[in-house]
């Protein structure tokens, strides 16, 4: 059996786990209903459903939460195929199952709840609380013509959902950056200088298929096996006509999925002795390592992001390199970008994200890079808990290059 | 190696087949303008992007196709991550690589193009049609807050050109039915009186992995697995406490997903000789047959889809039964409910998609069902290819029950 996707019973177990969150992250944000409000999941999916929903649904659907008389109620109104798949689940309170259409069911349900404000699924900054449609949502605004104004984002909601991981996701991300970190170490056997880049990731590919575990993003890009100098940074596939030579690098950034839970890790090996370390690539490695230190230990609750990325990023440039034009790191779950907060820096394409609040239980990435003058790309990164008081590394960070002689 | 997806060369073939659509279908719709606006769409995907552009991005991005000086003019302003692999790709007139933020890059582009109109991806009756959010609606909206009286809807656009199969991927879909096809007809030495829908549905999977194809939807609920009458029709998965019965049927909906593309057939098996078929089940399984030859030789380019659908709808309730809950058929491309257009009933919640015309090359189910009294449900879904003047069948239509002796 493939160990890459959950079990029926262990993602309802972590819907159920995200459910028990809901009543609280509704008060806290004076939020008295939440809808999602979807169609064809299949082909656009509402990400967040995969935290309280869990399956895909055909015809137009809305999930609502609604803090009514002081208790989180729980309704699906789903097309009635749909219906008995949902009253299985045993998570709502009412599963209402549609013949012709969800507009009267939709409006007669919300005139009852008449909430006070309506959260929806959109976001300027978000995209991990933007899965609501354009289209949908001027279907929405039709159907509740009368409580439109009541709409706003339901990015804190969203954001808290997604962003603060269970007990079983923790479980789940530390078993996949250990699997990772395994077959990082199964490979160092079979490295050997004059090998390609797409030999390698051929490679890999054996390794990761004795594991039955699947890929954190698309496996033309992972793992992404950079060898040397001749490449530019960014998401481009390995190569057949880009080799490892003596004295270069190999850097490979290189996620799996393991029961729907991802890692993403980058790591370095060199070809030849550490003493034959040039001393460029030296300055550079021991640059990259001391910043995740460095931002490991300042990361902690109720810091916005940037702060940390700019920490780092300014010690960077105080070792006298160009800053990196990518930012410091970012949430890891469902996804390798998980989205819902960033440590990244205050730039337009980031949007607000970095000046959203780290929070307990969230999972970053560690990943400042430097481009070095004759050597290419010098980078690693790591993954974080982040604690009560502060951050703990889920895999041993890196410290030196890993050697191949 | 997994046949379940394309590789990166045969997905650029048909992106390349696609992108020669489009020229005719702007002009044909009198759109000088489409923009395809997106961000993170490894969590938040536009389905369209798998026919035009081929692979997720990260930052902000635009595609922009535009008839300029009678020419089609193709442009990716994307992340500057993305941008050589974009380039790689050699599909673009130009592509633009930015560093902090998309905005000034797209709005000179706009302004110097300045079309006329600008088609975007949101549609209320076409899911397929509707991958813009309206968090980046909004930021468009914004961004080219000089345009966005001339924002429309890129149905039109989309529709043809997700739903106009390309040589390659009729190919492809026929591939994936014969080989559901071939496993259908493995199975039936492994089928016995006494085996739950879970014994069929894990010997199912058994063969499926000899393929090492995908799932044309979830599998926990693929195949479908339905013995005898006990199960309500509907999107539940196969069950261990429901047991194949001599004298009942088993009811199989199946898709496999060969090289990105679906096929999506139902079968139906008797456990006993074709003698002992109840004069109740033979009617009802006669009725579906002849249905199904009735639809094939009504659909021909031009017509709306719903009227198909209402032939086929009289034609069950006219032989006594009560009309089915679904429509009789859907696309199928790179999913098995591939949207774009519908044979179905002119219902609420099918929106306009009954309206939309047939169209040469488009891929169709049929699939018409009843509930029989004591028998369960009745249902065979055939596959078609719509033709110049007609249609025909992908693989032969069920004629009979496969019987289990």
């Amino acid at each position: 059996m493939s160990q890459a996707e959950l079990s029926i019973s262990e993602k309802l177990k972590i819907i159920k786990e995200k459910h028990s969150q809901i009543y609280e992250i509704l008060t806290t944000n004076r939020i008295d209903c939440w809808i999602i409000f979807v169609r064809e999941t299949g082909t656009t999916p509402d990400s967040i459903m995969e935290f309280v929903v869990g399956n895909d649904i055909v015809l137009e659907s809305a999930f609502i939460f609604v803090i009514y008389k002081d208790q989180l109620k729980k309704y699906a109104l789903v097309g009635s195929f749909d219906a008995n798949n949902e009253i299985e689940k045993g998570i709502w309170d009412e599963v209402i199952g549609y013949e012709h259409g969800i507009r009267e069911h939709l409006r007669d349900k919300i005139q009852m709840l008449n909430p006070k404000k309506i959260a929806l699924d959109f976001s300027l900054n978000d995209v991990s609380a933007d899965g609501l449609t354009h289209g949908m949502y001027l279907i929405l605004k039709n159907i509740l013509s009368d409580y439109s104004d009541k709409f706003m984002s339901a990015e804190p909601i969203i954001r808290a959902i997604r962003g603060r991981k269970t007990i079983t996701e923790l479980k789940l991300i530390t078993k996949a950056c250990q699997i990772t970190e395994e077959i990082n170490q199964l490979m160092e056997p079979h490295l050997k200088v004059g090998m390609s880049e797409l030999d390698i990731q051929n490679k890999f590919y054996e390794l990761i298929m004795n594991y039955n575990v699947g890929f954190a993003w698309p496996k033309y890009q992972n793992p992404m096996c950079d060898a040397g100098p001749g490449k530019e940074f960014g998401h481009i596939s390995p190569q057949s006509n880009s080799y490892t030579k003596k004295g270069h690098t190999l850097h490979n950034d290189f996620g799996v999925k393991y029961k729907g839970y991802c890692s993403d890790l980058q790591r370095m090996w060199f070809f030849g002795r550490k003493e034959d370390v040039p001393q460029e690539l030296r300055h550079a490695f021991d640059t990259i390592a001391q910043a995740i230190q460095l931002a490991a230990q300042n990361i902690k609750p109720g810091l916005e992001g940037w702060k940390i990325d700019k920490i780092v990023r300014d010690y960077v440039k105080n070792r006298g390199y160009k800053e990196f034009m990518h930012s410091l790191g970012h949430p890891v779950g469902i996804k390798a970008h998980d989205g819902g907060a960033l440590m990244g820096p205050l730039w337009e394409r980031y949007g607000d994200l970095p000046k959203t609040l780290l929070e307990e239980d969230q999972v970053f990435t560690i990943e400042p890079s430097i481009k070095t003058e004759n050597y290419g790309m010098v980078a690693l990164e790591e993954m974080v808990i982040i604690t009560k008081t502060g951050c703990k590394f889920i895999v041993e960070p890196a410290t030196d290059f890993i050697y191949i002689n």
